[in-house]
């Protein structure tokens, strides 16, 4: 999976990165079943293992254009952890008291504590994508942000966090089908919303942003994947995998038991 | 399942009530696999639906003895939900900035919001429990919370919060099997602590509360379901079976949509 890396300091042009490559696995859709499957059940107890060894922190981010998937992720990728480990945070429009501090101060309170595994569905990202593109602030403090954020992330890592940054990429005629979909199918209809086809028409001025941000906080600390988001399927699995080998290199250990459980007698 | 709710105003002694009952299943454990996965692929829909339809709020607090299994049902009943929709609260021993608050502040800060399910390990019960059996507050103060605690609760459920609570009822001998098993099952001895077993000693005092809480804090607005507890099959049979008979006649709908899907073009 390492093709879906990039090195920090490598300008990233979207239309370079083919969102329907599968190239990862041979399979093909119904094969992938069984493969996600697997990864769920690897996943199950290297969650739990970060439980008890209490020690990392870990942090998930997902971001994406509208549809490409953020909430299928999660779904799919962590059917099956435990709720008690796993917590999901989504960032929306911020309320007033959010608005009322800097733009990390809701994001922090968010980041996993030791044994955690937490997911942001959005994130401090949307500060130097909805903000840049509708001009929320001016450029000369969305400008600052990449550099921030580095910075920010680094404490986390510093301090003992695994952060992934997984960008969904899916192009502009899979939007169409996926919003399409929605309309189509009365189940579904109350995913869709009208902002969504407003947001549709800023697609070149969002890859702009997109391009900006993957390419300048791309770091060692809290490296992007660029997953190829057209299959939904394929995405699953390259998360999936890309987390599961994550969490094996940090190569958890239960706690050691304090003592000699066989001297100890329950009356 | 009726038989394990009992009307406001009872008062309740635990040793009429069978830890090791499984009268509502035939199949015995084996069969219980089947029926375990069925609730969950029903609960799975029905969050989405709670989820979806924004408008009802579910709080399920779950108490019990040491080992009792609130873990365990967190695993078991709520394996395959969506963990965007679902979210575990765990009260562990309050921090000093807690301790400045009433009991209640950090309880409230947890509680769900529209559309959401929300899980709570232990709860504001320990407020009447271990507070009571050490004697962390005088008398004076415990003795009002039933009242404050049916009070609270109620206003949680005039807000639109559907509230079921479960006590894993296990007696004193399945505690210390499951005690021991921990000690001999070098996977899962970093579960064993030694202040569970100095808690133990606490047991009838324990029983005492708990039957002091069951019996004053049963309301039409947020009832307690005593859950034979003893086999952790038929608990989590129990507890599966009650969540989504409750969802299921909160009646939910998708919201409508507004307007005519077909005359929506997606450019």
């Amino acid at each position: 999976m390492k093709r879906y890396f990039f090195k920090p300091g490598t300008k990233i042009n979207l239309a370079d990165w083919d969102p329907n490559e599968t190239a990862e696995f041979d399979g093909g859709k119904n094969a992938s079943k069984n493969a996600l499957e697997k990864l769920n059940q690897e996943l199950e107890p290297l969650q739990e293992l970060l439980y008890a060894e209490h020690k990392h922190k870990v942090l998930v981010i997902l971001q994406g254009m509208d549809t490409s998937g953020k909430d299928g992720v999660i779904r799919h990728v962590f059917e099956g952890v435990n709720p008690q480990g796993v917590r999901v945070a989504s960032f929306k429009v911020p309320t007033p008291i959010e608005l009322a501090h800097d733009y990390l101060w809701r994001v922090h309170q968010q980041t996993p504590g030791n044994g955690e595994m937490v997911i942001f569905n959005r994130s401090h990202y949307e500060d130097v994508l909805v903000v840049r593109v509708h001009e929320l602030v001016p450029k000369s403090v969305w400008q600052k942000r990449y550099r921030q954020i580095n910075e920010f992330e680094r404490i986390l890592a510093d301090e003992g966090t695994l952060i992934l940054k997984f960008y969904l990429h899916i192009d502009l005629d899979e939007q169409k089908r996926r919003l399409q979909a929605r309309l189509d199918d009365s189940q579904k209809q109350w995913k869709f919303s009208v902002g969504d086809l407003k947001e549709r028409q800023f697609w070149p001025q969002y890859t702009r942003a997109y391009e900006e941000a993957l390419t300048r906080t791309n770091t060692s600390w809290a490296p992007w994947v660029i997953v190829p988001a057209n299959r939904k399927w394929y995405r699953n699995l390259v998360i999936g995998t890309i987390l599961v080998k994550a969490l094996q290199s940090l190569k958890m250990k239960l706690p050691a038991f304090d003592g000699d459980p066989k001297e100890i007698t329950i009356e």
